[in-house]
């Protein structure tokens, strides 16, 4: 069955006009395979956007998966749950004017055009498009060898299909490019997209 | 059955290391009825420390209710989940380095102390204590006369108990003191538990 997609045009609340703010806040939603570097790009992009002036906050299977999202598995119930928590809180983030960086393996498009949809602020999809062999030889978590010897099931790319984004803001391929050239572009990205504001509000 | 109640020591991420602050971050918990003016004076609170420097975000049952927690209901199980994610959310905000001011009403002791439990950074109970004569007379959100007419069961202070802190960090009485006063109060408790830094880190 087709879930139902919609798409907040207010903020959830009256409150986040009242926050002092060097930019507008967003959500850069980083989807990729298990391996792409989502995490590793996330947490190098907030290094480099801070002292450029910006706030940026990282959301990932780490800090979700032991936390909010603890009570949550792998099934594609779960993890469709997993991502609509994830941009519930990610909307939060960019409401009190942070960028969240927002890094779900996030496999199925409709998950993400809900994610989408939940946000009030502006929502970069940023397809982190290693091709899987290459994610598969890098292996960080050996959660790959894991799936193929069968002891993970549904593993992404795996198991379980990855659908690519059919148009996404912006693509990085890691697999092509150096980490400090992929960082490069992001913060071009976000200086292009989300510019800081000359004056402090 | 009591429920396990852990604490954690340690930052969620490492990523929180690498944000630029201007003060750390900390959880402030506000506990009390409906109608003890949790969300009116966290509003108020935010909009008052702001200009002194501070960041903050209100977290209450407005911007969660209708996004992340609009799967749960008001059973002791939804609303123990409802505190359990809000908590959660708190911890992600004050990791990164803000002052979340969380408003809810969270009745029970035991849920309160496993949110104290979750939270990485200092965790500040604050309560609330406006007696239920007055907050039934105030009524905002006409939710006493429900409860009163047996059309909202399970209502905290008519239908289901509300257990005051027993050893709060702060008390406000919001039915003794007027807002502003009540406002001075919190931010001069900030000021002396959150102190500004003196360098940018």
């Amino acid at each position: 069955m087709k879930k139902e997609t919609f798409f907040r045009t207010q903020p959830l609340s009256s409150a986040s006009q009242t926050y002092s703010r060097r930019h507008e806040g967003a959500v850069l939603w980083l989807t990729g395979l298990s391996g792409s570097g989502k995490s590793t790009l996330s947490k190098a992009l907030a290094s480099a956007l801070i002292p450029l002036g910006y706030q940026c906050y990282v959301l990932d299977g780490d800090n979700l998966r032991e936390g909010l999202n603890s009570d949550l598995g792998f099934t594609q119930i779960d993890r469709a749950e997993n991502i609509r928590r994830g941009s519930e809180v990610a909307n939060l983030f960019a409401d009190a004017g942070l960028i969240c960086i927002a890094a779900f393996i996030s496999p199925y498009f409709e998950d993400r055009l809900q994610a989408r949809g939940r946000c009030c602020q502006p929502f970069h999809e940023i397809y982190i498009a290693a091709d899987l062999t290459t994610c598969e030889a890098r292996d960080p978590k050996g959660l790959y060898k894991k799936a193929r010897s069968g002891d993970l099931l549904n593993f992404t790319g795996i198991g379980a299909p990855y659908e690519p984004p059919e148009n996404p803001q912006y693509v990085i391929n890691t697999a092509s490019e150096e980490l400090d050239t992929c960082v490069g572009m992001l913060v071009n990205y976000v200086q292009m997209n989300i510019p800081l504001l000359k004056k402090m509000k």
